[in-house]
C-alpha cells in the first residue's frame, strides 16, 4: 500500500503571506514585502501590526484567489502517482473559507478530488505517513514524519526538517525513493 | 488521555432521512414516510425512486435546517465529559454544505467547536478509538470499533455492532464504563 503524505494548504500550496502582505499593507498604509520577513526583527515589527487587524481572514473572499506557489501543482501530481495524498486544512476557523478553498482546489488541484480533501481545526487525529506543514502546533502532536514548510512566521521553529520549495520536496520524496 | 470519539453528522446526529422524504416526497408527489422505510421492500421501493432525484442535496439550504435525533444533544455533551469528541462528516462532496453543517453544529453542538470538526471525503486516515456512523464503507477501513447507527439505507449490512438510539449509545459507551 501507498504511504500517506497530508498536506496543508496555506503557506505550503497557497502563498497566503503574499495576499496578506497586500491586505495588510492597504489597511496600515505600509509597504511591507516578503523579502522584509526575511529578517526577523522586520518581520516581527510587521506581525505585531497584523495581529490585532486579521479579522480579514474571516471576510468572504480572502482565500478564493491565493497565488499557488511554484511547482505546487507539477510536484502534488508526482506524488500522487507514489503515495496517497489528501489534503488537510484548518479550514473549520473560517467558515467563509470552506467552499472557497473547495472552490480553490477544484482550479488548481482537480487531481485532488473532494474523496481526498480534509478541513479540520486540530489535525493530530490525521493517520499519515508524512505532513507538510508550516505550523508547529500542527506539527507537534503529527505521529509520523514532519516536514515544516518554511515561511516567515516560522522562523524561529526548531526540531522539524525544514523545507524550502515544491522543488525540494520533490528531492525529498520522489527522488530519493527512486535511488533507493 | 481520554479515548477519542468520531461521530457521524448525517443520519447520526441529525435526521436527515427526515428531510429526504420531506422533500423527495414534495418532488415525486408521493407520501412514503419514515415507517413505510421500516420494510425491506418498500425501503427499496422508495430508494429507487429518491437516487435519481438526489442532486437536491447539493441545493442551498438543504443541511442547514435538519432535525437533531432525541437525547443527542445531551449524549455528545456527556460524552465529551469522558472521550475526546471530534465530529467527523463526509462533506467535501457537498461544497454547499460546509458552511451550513458549521451553522447547524454551532446552534446545536456549540460545546463542540470548530477545533473538533472534521469536514472530509474519506474517514479512514481518521485515528480514533470510535467511529459512530450509518455508512459501511466509512466503518470498513476503520481501524478502532465502529457503531453502525442504524438507517433505513443500512438495514442489509451485517458485521458491525447496530446502535438504535442515543440513549443506547449512552448506555454502552457511559453507563457501561462507570460499571466496569
Amino acid at each position: 500500500m501507498n504511504k500517506r503524505i497530508a498536506i496543508d494548504m496555506d503557506d505550503v500550496l497557497a502563498d497566503t503571506t503574499a495576499k496578506i502582505l497586500q491586505v495588510s499593507n492597504q489597511i496600515l498604509g505600509t509597504s511591507y514585502t516578503r523579502a522584509d520577513l526575511a529578517t526577523p526583527a522586520k518581520a516581527a515589527e510587521f506581525y505585531q501590526q497584523y495581529y490585532p487587524i486579521r479579522d480579514f481572514l474571516h471576510e468572504k473572499g480572502f482565500f478564493r484567489d491565493l497565488p499557488v506557489f511554484d511547482n505546487a501543482i507539477d510536484v502534488v501530481k508526482r506524488l500522487q502517482a507514489e503515495y496517497e495524498v489528501f489534503i488537510v486544512s484548518a479550514a473549520t476557523e473560517f467558515p467563509n473559507s470552506l467552499t472557497e478553498k473547495l472552490e480553490w482546489l477544484e482550479e488548481h488541484f482537480p487531481f485532488i478530488g473532494w474523496s481526498h480533501t480534509v478541513f479540520c481545526g486540530h489535525k493530530y487525529m490525521i493517520k499519515a505517513d508524512y505532513l507538510i506543514d508550516d505550523h508547529e502546533k500542527n506539527l507537534v502532536k503529527f505521529e509520523g514524519k514532519g516536514l515544516l514548510f518554511d515561511a516567515p512566521h516560522n522562523y524561529h521553529v526548531q526540531g522539524y526538517q525544514r523545507v524550502f520549495s515544491w522543488k525540494e520536496i520533490e528531492g525529498l520524496l520522489l527522488e530519493k525513493k527512486e535511488e533507493a
